[in-house]
C-alpha cells in the first residue's frame, strides 16, 4: 500500500520532509508547492518531483493526493488545515499550529468534523531516548513523577528578522519544551510562571522579545517542573531532560557525533554535542513522517494530534501572559473565552 | 602556634568537628559542653576531651579558649554567638545562624562590634568540585552567567519531629542551596518564586512543611536561577550544579564510591551517589575546620562570613512567603524593618 | 554521473549493500546474481532488480556494468576478482580477500594488470569515531604512539558449521582488528605473539578453532599492541580501542542506543552497547560504498585497497602460526615463497 | 588494645605510613629507624617520635614493640624480615620482598618458621574499586573468567639513578599489576610472555631497561590477561582494569579530583586522573595498615601474605626471562631450583 502525500512549503523543514519521504517504499510524493517556486524550480528538477506548483489549492484539489504536509510559514497552517481537512485530505502540520490558541480550536474542529488524521510536527517524540523516557514513566519504572527538569538551549540565536515573526520565544522555541514536558509526565501542565531575560543578543530585546527563560510548571498529578532555555549555548544544541519520581530517576543527555575521548597533559576531552536540530534529530525527523504514513494506510491513532499542539499553545500563551504580569498564571485563566475544541 | 578551642554541642555535627579538629595538628580541643553530658561521659572519655560539662559558659568564660564550635540547636545559636562575641571567642557557628533574620541581624552587630571572627558552616563551599566551579566562574572561563541550576535532594526525609523545629524546607535545607547560589554566581539574589509539594510524605505536610520544592531566583547580575528539592531520592543523596554563561557551561556531578562499572546482559551499571552528607562532604568538612583555624590563627578573613549566612536567611524567607502568597517575592520586599547590619 | 554496478553474492552483506547502494543517487543497481537465485526471487521482485541471475558472468559480461561488489562465499573471492578485473570492471570485494595469502597475491596482480579500482570491504575504516582517531594520530595529536589497546568482542558465536569454513578466529574475525591496527597506527605490524583458548563453546574447539584470544603485536615505528578477541560477550558488541603516545591518548568506546540513565536504589543503568555489527556500523556500511562510488566516479583513491586486505592476511597468518608454534613469529618469517606482490 | 610499632625506614613511604598510623588510635608509633637519621632530626621532632635512631636492631630489641613496618631499600627487605622474624615482630614490609626469589623464600620460611604475620605492601588490593572487582568476580557476578585486562601508567619516569637499582621495570612497576592479575583472577598465572621498548626516555634503556611494556599471561583457570604499562603518561596516573567473564564485564576507572565537567565551543572537558600514587591510593594506603593493625591484634590473616610478594615476584622474573629470550615463559621454567615455600 502507497501513500500519495503533497508537500505545501519547500522552505528547509519542507526540503527535509522531501528527502525522508524518498526514503519510504509506503511514501509517494506527487507533488509539492511553494510560493518561490520559480526560485526552487533546480532543487525540484534534482528530486524529479512531479508536480511542481506555485499555488497549493493544486495539491489540494488533486484526488490521487491522500495527505498534504504543512510546512509553510506558520500564520497560514490554520487556514490551509481547514482548507485540507474539507478536501478529505489527511495532515501533517509543522509546529506551532497557530500562534493563537482560538484559530487552532477553529482549525482542529475542522479536522475533527472531516474526520482526517491531524498530526503535529513535534519530532522530539520520536528522539529514541526520549520515547523510552516516556515509555519509563508510563510503565512506571520512576514510580510518581515528582520533578521534571528540560534542558533546551539552542547553538545559535536566528536573526532579529525571524524573531520578528517567531510569535516569541515561549511559542517559537519553548513549545517543544511544553510538549515534551506533557508527553513524558503524562499529565497536563495546569499553572506556570515564566522568568526572562535578554542575555544573549540585544537585537532579540529590542525585537520585544527574550532570548533566556526559566518557567516552572505544575502538574494535574501534582509534580512539579522547570524549563530553561537560550537561545545561544556556545557548545551546541543542548537537550536534556531528567524525571524524577518515588522510585528513581531518569535522564537524558546529549547526543555527539562520536565517543572519541582524548586525554592530555591539560584536560580529558570529548567532542560536543550534536550541532542542532537537523543532526540532534534526524532519526526523529524520519520515524514521525514514517509514524504518520503508517496511520494514514492502517488508519490507526497518530503519536502526536491537534490535541497536543493545542495543549502546548496553551501552555506558551500563559507562560507568556505570566512574564508580562509577573505572576504565576493557571491554565484556566490563560483560556480566553472562545470557540473549545473537546478532546 | 596553636588554635584552643570549645565545642558547644556534642550532637551528630559536634562529634563530627571533634574528630576532625583531633586531626590537626594546629587546634587543640581543650572542652566540650552538652546539655546532655551525661549520656555523653563514655563518648568524652574515649575521645580524651579535657573538659566536658553540661554549661558552656564554662567554655566561654574559660581565658585559654580562643575559638568556640557553636553546634547547638538552631534556636540557641544567636544568643550563644552574642556571649561568644562578647567573651572575645572566634565563633565557627552552625548553619543556619537562627530563624530569624532580625535575631541573626542582632547576633551580626555582637560580632561586628566586638571584632571577632565568625564562620558559618556552609561546608559545600569547601567540597572540590564547587569550590572548583566557582573559581571557574570568578576567573571568566564561562564568560557571563546567564542561568544557574542545583539540584540538591536527600536520600530519606527526617522525622516529622525534626521537621516541626527545623524552620521549614527552606530554612532547614534549601538554605544550603541559597548560599551554593550566590557562592558561584558571585552575585545576589533579588527576587524568588517557589512551588512546594507533598509528595514525599504525608506527615511532614501535616507538620505543616513541604518536601518537594522547585525555586526560581533574578540575581543582580540579570541571571536566572532555578533550584530544586526533593527530601527523598531512592538512589541517594543528589547534589549537582550547573552554571551556563555566554562562553560555556560548567557542571557537577555526584560522587560514588568506586568507579566500578559492570556490563551484563540487562545493562551497564555504575555505583549509586555517596548516600548522604557525611560521606558526600567529608573533605568539605575537614577543610572547612581547617581554614576557620588558619583565619584565627593568621587573622585572614574566613571564606564564609556571617552576611553570607544573612543573606541565605533572607532568601529562604522570601522563598517560603512566596510559597505562602503565590506570588514572586522581591528579596526587598522580604525584608522587614528591623535592624541591618552593614556588610 | 551514475555507476552502473552488479552485485555478486546476495547473501546477509549483498543484501545489505543493495538497500545502501539503492539510497544512493550516483549508483544504478542494475544487476544481482546469486547461486541461490531461485530462492530469492521474492526479495529480488520488491528490490525491482533489473536483471537477477544465478550466473555472476551474466553480469561481468554486461558492458553496461562498470562495478561489480563481491559478496560470494570468500573461497570464490580471488577467482571472481581476476575475472572481473580481466572484464575491466572496478571492484568491491568483502574480507577476506582470500585464505591464502598466495592467492590474494595473484588476485592482486591481476587487479594491478587491470588497472581497475579494489576496495576492500573493512567497514570500520569508515565508522566516524574510528576514523577519526586515526585521522587525530596522523595529525600528531597524541605525538608518537607508544602503545595500541583493541577490543573486539562479539554478542554471540556463528553456528559450529559456520566455523569450519570461516578460515579460523584471526582470519574470519580478528581480520578487521589486524586492518584497525593499522589503520589507527599508521605503521606495519612486524611481529605477533598470539595466546588462543576455547571458553564459549566446546564445539567451536572440536571444530579445530579458538573462541577467545589475546594477540600482541610489535609495530615498525617500534610501537606495541594487544587485540583481545571473545566471540561471545553478553552484554553486546564490544568495540573499542585506544591509542597512546607522548602527548596523550585517544580512546574509542561503544556505542548505545539511547543516553537515557536510570537511577534506582540498587544502580545507575545505562543502555550496553548496539547489539551487532549491523547496528554499531550501519553509517559505516553506508560510507563505505559512497566512497567507493565516488572513487570510482571520479578516479581517485579507495581508502581501503587491495594492499590493506592483503596485509591484514598476513598478520592474521602469523598470528595462526603463533598460537601453533607458541613462539611469536614476525611478519617475514610468515611469508612464504610465493609470489609477491609490490605495493 | 593497642598495637605498638616501630618504623625502619623513614623515606617517602616511610613517612607517610607515620602520617597514616598516627590517625589510627589502635596504633602507637614506639620508634623510627633511618640510616639518615642525623638528617631527619626535624623531621622526627616534629612527629614527636619517642625513640628515633640510626639502627634498626635498637628497635627489633625493644620488647614494647609488637610489630615492625619495613620501609627501607628493598636490597634490605630480606635480611631484616629474618631478624624481625626470630625477634618475633609481625612484619608489614614494602614490596618487594626481594629482587631474588629464593632470598624471598628464605625470608618466608623464616617467618614461617617463627610464626609472625608478614605483609606486603600492595596496597593496590585495599583500593575500593579494584576490592569491589575482586569481590564481584568471586562472588561469580561476572561468571567464568575469560579475559583480564590492566592498564598501569606512571606520570613520569624516575631518574636513570632509580632505575638502576630498581630491579628492572617488571620487578619495581609491574610487579603491582602482576599482584593485581592474581587478586582479581583468583587463579595463579602459569604463563607470560613480554614485550618490551624503550619509547619514553632513551637514559632508561641505557641503564638496561624498559620503559614500556605489554605483557600476556595465561592462567590456572584458563583465561587470559594483558598487562600494558608506560613510564610516562602525560595525563596523569593511569589505573585501569577489566576483567570480562561469561556473565559479563567489570571495569575500574581513574580517580579523579572533581566532577566537574566544562562544556565550551571546543569540547567538553573534565579532568584528569589523579596525579600519581599518593593521591590515587590515599585510601588505600589508610586501609592496608588498618588492617595490618588488627590482624595482629584480633590474630587473623593478612590479606596479602609473604606467599602473595612470592608469586609476584615469580611472574616478574618469568617476565624477564621471556623478554631476553624472545619466548613465552612459564612458571615452571621460571623457577630456578632452590629453596621452596610451601603456601
Amino acid at each position: 500500500m502507497t501513500l500519495t502525500v503533497g508537500i505545501i512549503g519547500a522552505g528547509r523543514i519542507g526540503r527535509l520532509h522531501v528527502d525522508n519521504l524518498k526514503g519510504l517504499q509506503q511514501i509517494r510524493i506527487k507533488g509539492v508547492s511553494d510560493v518561490a517556486a520559480k526560485h526552487l524550480e533546480p532543487w525540484a528538477m534534482e528530486k524529479r518531483i512531479e508536480v511542481f506548483t506555485i499555488d497549493y489549492h493544486e495539491l489540494l484539489n488533486d484526488p490521487e493526493i491522500q495527505a498534504v504536509f504543512i510546512c509553510s510559514p506558520t500564520n497560514t497552517h490554520a487556514a490551509i488545515i481547514k482548507e485540507a481537512a474539507e478536501a478529505g485530505k489527511h495532515i501533517f502540520c509543522e509546529k506551532p499550529v497557530s500562534f493563537s490558541v482560538e484559530e487552532t480550536e477553529e482549525a482542529l474542529n475542522a479536522v475533527k468534523k472531516a474526520g482526517v488524521k491531524l498530526q503535529v510536527g513535534f519530532n522530539r517524540r520520536f528522539d529514541p531516548s526520549f520515547r523510552k523516557v516516556s515509555k519509563l514513566v508510563q510503565e512506571g519504572e520512576i514510580g510518581l513523577p515528582h520533578i521534571l527538569r528540560i534542558t533546551s538551549r539552542d547553538p545559535q540565536p536566528p536573526s532579529a528578522d525571524y524573531i520578528k515573526d517567531s510569535g516569541g520565544l515561549f511559542m517559537d522555541m519553548t513549545i517543544h519544551d511544553f510538549d515534551m514536558a506533557r508527553y513524558v509526565m503524562g499529565s497536563e501542565v495546569v499553572e506556570v510562571f515564566a522568568y526572562g531575560a535578554v542575555l544573549v543578543d540585544s537585537a532579540i530585546g529590542e525585537a520585544g522579545d527574550i532570548d533566556t527563560a526559566v518557567i516552572t510548571m505544575k502538574f494535574a498529578n501534582g509534580a512539579l517542573g522547570v524549563i530553561d532555555n537560550s537561545r545561544r549555548a556556545v557548545y551546541g544544541y543542548d537537550q536534556r531532560l531528567e524525571i524524577f519520581g518515588d522510585k528513581g530517576s531518569a535522564q537524558v543527555n546529549n547526543n555527539r557525533a562520536t565517543t572519541v575521548e582524548i586525554s592530555t597533559n591539560d584536560h580529558v576531552k570529548k567532542e560536543k554535542p550534536l550541532h542542532f536540530f537537523l543532526e540532534r534529530y534526524s532519526q526523529a525527523y524520519m520515524d514521525e513522517v514514517t509514524e504518520f504514513a503508517s496511520a494514514c494506510l492502517e488508519n490507526h491513532e497518530v503519536s502526536c494530534n491537534g490535541f497536543d499542539g493545542l495543549q502546548a499553545e496553551r501552555i506558551a500563551r500563559a507562560a507568556k501572559r505570566s512574564l508580562e504580569t509577573r505572576m504565576p498564571v493557571s491554565l484556566k485563566q490563560a483560556e480566553q473565552p472562545g470557540t473549545h475544541v473537546i478532546r
